[in-house]
């Protein structure tokens, strides 16, 4: 399998991210190649000697960079070969198998969509995130790559989302639920009371019907469906939540004695290795003809190596034949008005 | 000032609605009347003697009681006689000069809003919470009264929560921000977009731009303006990061050692008495002609008589007519066809 890693992309590029391909080959075998895009020389310095990594990284030429803060469209347009749009367009002429960066997501989810086209039945693309909860993980999607949604997207988000839980992660019969803000028939706003119907009416989706924004960690589905602007919310917001939560504690325990905090220490450390989103590399744009991972800015080394093996996992259960197949039987289908 | 507050709402009604009447008896002057609404000999069986809260409480027979699950505007239309709708009727007749309910939100901000009406200048009412964070108190309009939001709205929720913040939480300049998914201006969908032009056009409005979902907890700002929809999963989802982490942290105390979690009880228990929404009573419906709170379903005696207090400097602090003055004065208006 070829898995192109954007060199450049993220805070920490290109030291981690050449460090998580590092980290990742021995758990590949001799059929994979990597392949990293970005400012060759640059890049190719970076790496050790040739004999230490043979046959499984290459190196693409891409001299331009889009900064993590840059309008995404307008960067494309401007710079042909950063690495983004050179990865973009190698996994369009199908040469690679799939696509990880921690760079700009805006850019990213954009190249990724234009070039890599939709999968046969998809109408529009959404980004799932995987969220580590106390009662197990739970996949959220779309979490930004559309923010004006429409009933059909929602339901295929939910078709699409599932697979990559059973499949991903495991979980037999994950269960299916839709961001509303209460659990009645009639709450939420028009598209999402059309979703509901549609979701209802699939008999195979295993939906448990709305659910509220505190469900997330309530264990009561393995899946929960949003538009993009409020999945995006609900992903920020979490991080910023656990980030003031932590940091209050810290002030209390400092508060009362620094003994107690020490010892408190090695218990939010757990917490965080337990609770940590970069055990699953990434969010997964799916419904794009291909594999593509978008990282966190933040991404270390360990994010990145495990982004290769939840690419190579992706494609190895073949989840895109799957969504296809899932989508070509089901009896939701898209009507004239609710096509994108 | 009279304030009307209702016996049946909530979780723990009427006991702890009754305390917590009871409780705010000592911080009320003379000119002060707190009407309880419910059955009338239900409440009267639970109040002490007359001589104990002689002239400052009285009751408001109220015999039907709306569930609160039961679908908001059907039961309000069937039960004439609930204590929702009597406060309601009670507010339009100007009987009294505040309502308190820790009933059925739907139904409250339904009858509400229906029989209250607007104040001058407002188009649509919208709930605002404070949220205790670890910099400060931020308040979230709206969270849940309308999920059709027009950027009008957003720009009146940004000048209404202004005044809120301000004159009750006693912030001098309180700073707005947009709620987004990015900072930049072009992020976020239409409404959002054109929310932003209206709030940046106005500058008495002390506007600092987009904001994250994270950027809450991060003391960007004071004034958080979003839609209903928006907000309602912002205050839930909030409620459960927070649940979900304590019982991680819970978990994994006591698999450290059981006298460690005892020590970090007392922490919690602090930082729960510091973060505690109870604290603001709850939440006010912005935009109402009168003084409405809505308080959370669970709420204690002690919300009861933080949200008694809050209706009186709400009330004091003659916050409605600042808000009255504010909207005719600004720049920003309703064109035909942002109207609702």
């Amino acid at each position: 399998m070829r898995i192109a890693i954007d060199a450049m992309g993220g805070d920490n590029a290109p030291d981690e991210i050449i460090s998580g391909a590092l980290e990742s080959i021995e758990l590949l075998n001799e059929h994979d190649e990597l392949i990293l895009v970005g400012p060759k020389e640059r890049i190719e310095a970076q790496l050790p000697s040739p004999e230490s990594h043979k046959d499984i990284i290459n190196v693409v030429d891409a001299p331009e960079i889009i900064g993590m803060d840059e309008p995404p469209i307008e960067s494309l347009r401007k710079k042909r070969k950063s690495s983004i749009a050179v990865m973009a367009k190698m996994a369009k002429r199908h040469e690679t198998d799939a696509v990880i960066s921690a760079g700009n997501t805006g850019a990213c989810v954009a190249a990724f969509q234009m070039r890599m086209r939709n999968l046969a039945g998809v109408n529009r693309p959404g980004i799932a995130v995987v969220f580590p909860t106390f009662e197990g993980p739970v996949t959220i999607c779309d979490v930004g790559a559309n923010i004006a949604c429409k009933p059909i997207n929602l339901y295929q988000y939910g078709a699409m989302a599932r697979m990559y839980s059973r499949h991903l992660l495991g979980i037999k019969n994950p269960r299916v639920g839709l961001m509303s803000i209460g659990q009645e028939d009639a709450k939420g706003n028009e598209v999402v009371k059309k979703a509901r119907e549609l979701l209802k009416s699939d008999s195979n989706m295993n939906f448990v019907g709305n659910i509220e924004g505190r469900d997330i960690f309530k264990g009561v589905c393995d899946v929960a469906v949003c538009e993009g602007f409020v999945g995006n919310v609900i992903l920020k917001l979490t991080e910023g939540v656990v980030d003031g939560l932590f940091k209050a504690i810290k002030h209390e325990l400092m508060a009362e004695k620094l003994r107690l905090a020490t010892k408190f220490r090695p218990v939010m450390k757990r917490i965080y290795t337990k609770y940590d989103y970069n055990t699953y590399g990434g969010a997964l744009l799916l419904g794009v003809n291909g594999t593509a991972l978008i990282c966190h800015g933040a991404s270390r080394s360990r994010t990145i190596k495990n982004a290769i093996l939840a690419s190579k996992k992706y494609h190895t259960e073949k989840i895109n034949e799957k969504i296809i197949e899932y989508l070509s039987g089901t009896c939701v289908r898209t009507s004239d008005e609710q096509a994108d």
